[in-house]
């Protein structure tokens, strides 16, 4: 079990410092940065290579709203859900703290940047309201969840999972960063919240409430939807 | 029969939110915006995500031209033709509804930016006219299916079919959002047509009929190049 | 064998409509455009897309470098070398009538664009010199025969040998559009150059010799470097 | 034993040639180049090429960081460390070189241009202190092994490896090309380094150090973090 959690911990660590990494150091490097499309690419490819780096250690969820829709479609055990979410919240605050301490390398750098905190109203990067926010965490988890109950599913391609579930990730960020800079991970918000406090505290609830709400109410469906479960 | 309605309507939905989503939130973003090249990446991983989520319930249609190609090239049932088509078209207006709710909560949002319907003539992006718009829209679709009927074919690589499938359609966004905005799929041109309404409901004639032409045919000619149907 | 000639021209057809119509239509649209990234991957689509689909029927080569490359490292027959290139150029001549047909729909298109011909000195996009786009071509050409040699080798992965081809295709574009447009096919390259005339093809013989040649000797050294061949 | 080290030197030449080529040649190309995200794309595509074509001769390692690693980690035997190392970065050096030739064939080119050289402080492309540079090369290349080490473990999915790790170095570009311009290799950084000299060779120690460091730590905790071994 301790060897789950490290996993877990590692993953989650890997999937902040990698997207929100890409966000602050490259998104809007002068001239040649990798722009939202950069970034999409980076946090499903945090996904992508987790998934066959610990898959077969951790299942590599990273990712507290995973965990939870998991457990409500019927393929993870109840005992093992809040043990999975601490490990998560906890890599993804140290995956935060280094890319903190990177980007502090770099005269000018300041905290009130954001570090690429999710937000919603005059902290979405496109000034969308709250309703808009809220609507989008709870329709993006919910199809993620979709994709990744599908495509764990024993009648699909086992070798392709992570790819097709870290690619749902990357499509996720190409929709919604605009919106609301993109959660669908209470744990990849609460990193940078942490260390940014203030707002991103405040706005914190709705990276939680959303993305478990989509979640659970996937793992209802897919159920249902699913062949033969 | 009803858990595969359902998941073509889920899928379209998925395809019309996520490639039209991707296209009216985060393309023209200032600076940092996703571009022609992001859109092109959103519309195939809707079907790469899509074809490893539901594949094995339904196939993975998520479009008129494709479930036409497929009936065509020997594959399909005709009695379940009709009934795919309405719950794609279903859920590609549901798709468009769910985006238009989102993409109103950014002050200024109107339905006069088109919510990325497919057009020709004035309405092409590029403005082309509108035998290049027929010209395209039938080529690409041919081509699409070509690939559709190879990929899934008992001698290719059952486990590469989703992905091959899902880059065909970002290549052929990549050639032909400039032509018509790309369709080949009159399901996703119908979804943000209703909302739209005017022009684009006055144009939408085009993109069912040269797609599912072209689909038509690439069914007709895939039969006889295969090696063994 | 006419069902893999057939195979050969309609892929060929796919290359150039896809790669040089991406690079045509899409790559300088304004503010959105795909830009040289865009045609990258859309020239490495083209061969993803028909490895899966045509694959099994003519083994895709699409590439008179190709298939002179898999002869020359002792994998194809020296009979049917002739008849594949033929159907390859036909195939690529059509794939440039289709495009320049499509093009022509917007007002103000001109073949003195160059249809994205292949040149060097004057004609190379960054105005290399006609030593840099030869080497260019050659050691280009060599690495792709290498790769295509490799990932198709019984000791590799079959499944995945499509996608690390057409991937190998977007990296060479990546590296060398600005020195020579790229070709590392002279099918890719004859096809345009037969619309545009002029100095398309009074340089078009640099584009047959270097990529022939660099494809000839990756095969001899392949053949060595091979562990059981 | 020598074709394994063949293929590493023909690898290693294709890391950089294609990596550092795309940077030097296609980056900042007027209005229409690759950029920081079509550099990342094309080092990830050197090693997913490669891992095809060649991972079934020599394992593929292309980086001596990689081959120390994969020792640590009690993958690779001890007596054959110091071959690959050689090897790797006589290939990094001929595929600097090639491309130094193929770019003075542009008027106006100069290597004080750097040719694509590691560095930090002034010579980070961010201006990021030596610190970050070197935290940022030390967890980088934890990760990239980590990476290496799970996806090639045998409960993982074979065919899928060489598309992971070469992914992984993807996003590491993605993440930290403002830091250092990206090592995690020291052959990489060797290569550019003994044409441009001067600098370029001042500050290559760290890209020795760094790199070499974060791959020994990785292998000893993968080899705890593994289910059995």
């Amino acid at each position: 079990m301790i060897k789950k959690l490290v996993a877990e911990f590692i993953g989650t660590f890997w999937l902040v410092l990698g997207g929100c990494g890409s966000a602050v150091l490259a998104a809007a490097f002068p001239d040649v940065g990798i722009g939202l499309l950069g970034v999409s690419l980076a946090f499903g490819l945090t996904v992508v290579t987790m998934a066959y780096a610990i898959g077969h250690i951790s299942g590599c969820h990273l990712n507290p709203a995973v965990t939870v829709g998991l457990w409500s479609g019927g393929r993870f055990p109840a005992a093992e859900v809040v043990p999975y979410i601490i490990f998560q919240v906890l890599g993804a605050i140290a995956g935060a703290f280094v890319l903190y301490l990177i980007a502090s390398g770099q005269a000018g750098f300041s905290l009130a940047g954001g570090l690429a905190s999710n937000g919603y109203g005059d902290h979405s990067p496109g000034n969308y309201n709250m309703v808009s926010g809220f609507m989008t965490e709870f329709v993006m988890t919910f199809m993620f969840l979709i994709v990744i109950l599908g495509a764990t599913h024993k009648l699909a391609s086992p070798a392709m999972a992570g790819l097709a579930i870290g690619l749902a990730l990357t499509l996720i960020h190409l929709i919604s960063i605009p919106v609301t800079n993109t959660s669908v991970n209470p744990a990849r918000s609460t990193g940078p919240a942490v260390l940014v406090g203030d707002w991103a505290m405040g706005q914190l609830w709705l990276f939680w409430v959303a993305p478990l709400l989509g979640a659970l109410v996937a793992g209802l469906v897919y159920r249902w939807l699913s062949p033969d479960e």
